[in-house]
């Protein structure tokens, strides 16, 4: 296991994200750790995170996974490339679609644990499924289909990135 | 179309969700309304609602889809039952299932529509199909499978609610 976040490493142009991103400042800094299969991952919700009172609220754990997919995409597709591609920051991974069952109520209060793992590598699509735990109990599992991030995608925002 | 939300009508004791409680102060307060046929609603992300700068956070994308598909489910079920039940607060429906289609990436910025509607009620459990617009362009896709909420949930919290 690396003792560094995949999203830390990712360059200062794509660490804005509300969900990972190290550089905002309002965000829920969702820090994954990749061991060269699976990456880990632990979230305690605040108290206002809740659905019905006493559960954490499914829109946040749709975001866990999503980021925690996302950063796995990013991890495994650098190490994928490791003998073709110079060391430096790992490829950004957006995502195409979410999946997410909730096989059970997660409890609000106890920290969350996420594993991922990719389960298809295919140029530039990298699927990951996702298990969430909460006191050992398996509460959500999730598929994310990531792409790689066309570069396009960052000139619009040069001038008008919503967060200095 | 009414003029008031249907998350505003849920009971108190089902009104803390992150997404759509209005007792819930630090939440996202997303608000539905139903026409009798369909749901439609509005969110203005706020700037550090981010994904990639210049773009929607999809955890965001798929918290919007989730308590406005929730809500459709809430009225859509009410009125179902209308000839049968007393007038009252609407069922309280939790989600099951949750996929989120990323169809282009969601400009931060202009204010984001959704609409929604029921394609299936059976019984407890009825799915909705949600779309999201920005500037008139389909964004996202969602298709949520909600189930009414088994009354036990809420007795556990009665002593350990989060938020008061």
């Amino acid at each position: 296991m690396t003792t560094t976040a995949i999203q830390d490493e990712y360059s200062d142009d794509v660490s804005h994200c509300y969900g990972c991103g190290r550089l905002n400042q309002d965000g829920l800094h969702i820090r994954s750790f990749w061991d060269g299969a699976e990456a880990k991952a632990m979230f305690t919700p605040s108290p206002h995170h809740t659905a019905i009172p006493g559960y954490v609220y499914g829109g946040l754990l749709a975001s866990l996974v999503d980021c925690h997919a996302t950063g796995t995409a990013a991890a495994a597709a650098r190490q994928a490339r490791a003998a073709a591609a110079p060391a430096g920051p790992p490829p950004r991974f957006v995502t195409a679609s979410l999946q997410v069952e909730y096989l059970r109520p997660t409890p609000l209060g106890p920290p969350l644990s996420l594993s991922a793992r990719p389960t298809e590598i295919r140029g530039r699509k990298i699927v990951v499924e996702v298990e969430l735990t909460a006191e050992d109990q398996l509460c959500v599992r999730g598929r994310v289909v990531t792409v790689e991030m066309p570069e396009e995608l960052l000139r619009p925002a040069v001038a008008s990135s919503p967060i200095s």
